[in-house]
């Protein structure tokens, strides 16, 4: 069977090793169950009730030389009879802050930065991390991407995109005169790898990366944090915000099949037991989602009867009420918002140079329970455009080097932002993004 | 052919889109070469010569439709005869830095770091950077290893792994106060994501990290970053350095080897322009490794007739000439050098508790031309020696934590890093490390 030979990989000449999840003695035998955290099964210990089972509490760490038979038992294919068994690593039951048998909330275990990984929904969480990772490469590995990586210090300091970290050498490590930048100029953490992605776009057919980004938002929601991952993609000869909507919607799809194929039993953890019902929900999202304009969306918010906080004239900015409307409004399923006011978008996203409701070539991806986890653009590719732009905005000189790319060999191109945290928070049902990140940084802390 | 194959793929209905290399027109035909950035090899298309190619310059971006025909040239097996090129961004050959049929050093091309993608040597490093990243995640996620994104902002200051940058909201957006730290406590940017891996490996059989890491440090070196990439190794329920270093070695090898198979053409533009004759010795790399002690070191230092600027007494750190004369003298291949003194090893190396020669399980893997590659040691497990060890550093509140770790569950373990430019560096034999990395950061450089 499938998990036999799972757990055969993992009998080597050195035993069987892991860390105990339960201890059950009984008249004949002592039963063990060892997670040895290749997956979330572990493998069923049988020794002789005679063995000392003082130190075998729950989390130890132990190594076990002996025998994988059939088990006779139906819960499960094999069990290890154990002929010794060693306790590498005690672990004191009264200090450990998990429990054996009792169930934690995702609350309580993220007080325990250093050891969550130790209980069954954190281990889970960070095998589909690792397997979502690889399924998005592997995704744009197959489609011809170019993996960039871009940097995570910078000197651009005003796309606009949120509130910024700055870099300095540390205090302690400063000379004298202390005042001066360690790269001559002041130094940001990244908001966003798109401007250098589009470098390499043009060279390359498409490019991509996923990485780190930065956020000095002072706040504390369910929703944001100060360091997260994006997968960002830049795509090069494109004219078409449907082309990009394909990209996501098929990356989207693409990674969350994976996931259900490579880890069933960890997605199956999550749907089950911290967001009971999820399950159906989720299928829906993979099968179906749904597309409206800006101005469509802002006529679907004047013709409701809610009351909204904020305001929903044509030129006003989306917010997370007006977005959590409109998915239930379309459906809740993915709803992909395109064509914003043109003075809503940053400098480089094309010009519709429609009228007389002025919009830009931008479109978002709105999912239920997270609101946005994706945001695209095409991007100006024309240089005359660009640059009465920036002059606009007096940016000109700053960005003289993206008019370059204008300039030299310049093609139509597009791109967009996953939030890597967000589409995991989508995928499981998790209600607060710090626990999908293995040390969540948000205002007032950044553990270990 | 797999090129016709190849080019196949990418003419689809919108034709084949691309940058011109070369143009030549001809009595009959004009003839062009043109590159989508997908591999190294150019598309030869054949227009008729009565073509207005004013615009064609080296450089600009065209869409061309056209039928792929067999080439009655040897020099490609396939070309496309073009009916209608259209240029879609123009190039201006006298603005342009890069001059059509000019050998461009490296050098001269990393002065234009938004533009250098557009050059050969750049692309082919960009695609060897792309597939060994790949590789990499392959052969840990073959071995069963979990990858984890380990944070870049940490609150621990004092792994004594080099200089620090700190990290603080930018002054244009701090409030009045301005002196309270955004995270209540000073962040820094992540000298090494082992002591965050130590957490995981305390949960799964292996896991690593793969992601930017920093060094405040005042250079200009030709090996040295402010940021550059680590890929980082953790290995549970493991007592021997030899297996860290089988890790390292197939690492190194697996990496090496899928690089060969799968851009060939890239990697032999490196090693046939960029740094003639490097192959044979590169291949030498692969075949062969061998291994030393400290001792023996020091040993073979202290037996040479050579004068070094630096000490050779047992105790001593080896310097870059010390390293250098070491790899020449064991035979111009990879040298591990394994227990290192105790007293020069960070507080979380394992004690051999040897004498008289006091000695930790550390290994560092130096390679010709780049020196230190990697370094790696088994970690201290035993929770009283490394509680009295933090205790006499003074450390012991700080890394309460780091102690948890060895108090529940503990197991032998071990890990290692891998610096990736050097890597690169030494697979391509690039002499300059910013030239094998997008963006290069280091001391008085933050372009773009």
């Amino acid at each position: 069977s499938p998990g036999a030979r799972c757990f055969l990989r993992h009998i080597g000449a050195a035993g069987f090793r892991g860390w105990v999840r339960s201890v059950r003695p009984q008249k004949e035998n002592l039963f063990l169950h060892v997670n040895d955290g290749s997956s979330l099964q572990s493998l069923q210990v049988v020794a002789s009730s005679e063995l000392n089972h003082r130190l075998l509490t729950f989390g130890s760490a132990v190594e076990i030389s002996g025998s994988l038979v059939t088990s006779p038992s139906r819960k499960q294919d094999v069990e290890l009879q154990a002929d010794q068994i060693d306790v590498v690593g005690e672990c004191n039951p009264v200090d450990f802050p998990f429990k054996i048998k009792e169930k934690h909330g995702l609350e309580y275990i993220r007080q325990f930065p250093h050891l969550r990984c130790k209980t069954n929904a954190f281990s889970s969480l960070l095998r589909i991390r690792s397997e979502a990772t690889a399924a998005i490469q592997q995704y744009f590995k197959e489609k011809g991407f170019i993996q960039v990586h871009t940097p995570v210090l910078t000197s651009n300091d005003c796309e606009g995109a949120g509130e910024l970290f700055q870099v300095e050498v540390s205090s302690k490590n400063q000379d004298e005169e202390g005042h001066q930048h360690f790269f001559s100029v002041p130094a940001y953490l990244t908001v966003s790898g798109q401007l250098h992605l589009e470098v390499m776009a043009g060279a390359f057919p498409g490019v991509y990366a996923f990485g780190p980004t930065f956020r000095a938002e002072n706040s504390q929601s369910r929703r944001h944090l100060a360091e997260f991952y994006m997968v960002e993609a830049e795509i090069s000869f494109t004219q078409s915000l449907e082309d990009l909507m394909k990209v996501m919607e098929d990356l989207f799809r693409s990674t969350t099949e994976h996931l259900l194929s490579q880890c069933p039993e960890d997605v199956a953890l999550y749907h089950k037991h911290v967001s009971p019902g999820y399950r159906v929900r989720h299928q829906k999202y993979l099968k179906r989602n749904t597309m409206i304009t800006y101005t469509e969306a802002i006529n679907i918010l004047n013709s409701s009867s809610k009351k909204f906080a904020f305001k929903t004239d044509w030129g006003s900015d989306l917010q997370t009420e007006h977005e959590k409307y409109l998915v239930k409004h379309c459906g809740d399923v993915p709803l992909f918002v395109t064509d914003y006011p043109y003075a809503l978008k940053p400098f480089y996203t094309r010009d519709n140079q429609d009228q007389p409701l002025h919009t830009a070539a931008a479109v978002d991806l709105l999912v239920p329970g997270v609101g946005e986890m994706c945001g695209g653009s095409l991007r100006e590719e024309r240089l005359d455009l660009l640059k009465s732009r920036l002059a606009q905005a007096g940016l000109d000189e700053t960005y003289g080097w993206y008019l370059d790319l204008r300039r030299f060999g310049s093609v139509p191109h597009g791109g967009f932002g996953m939030g890597f945290e967000r589409y995991l928070q989508c995928v499981l049902g998790v209600d607060n993004i710090k626990d999908v990140i293995p040390f969540p940084r948000y205002s007032r802390s950044c553990l270990l």
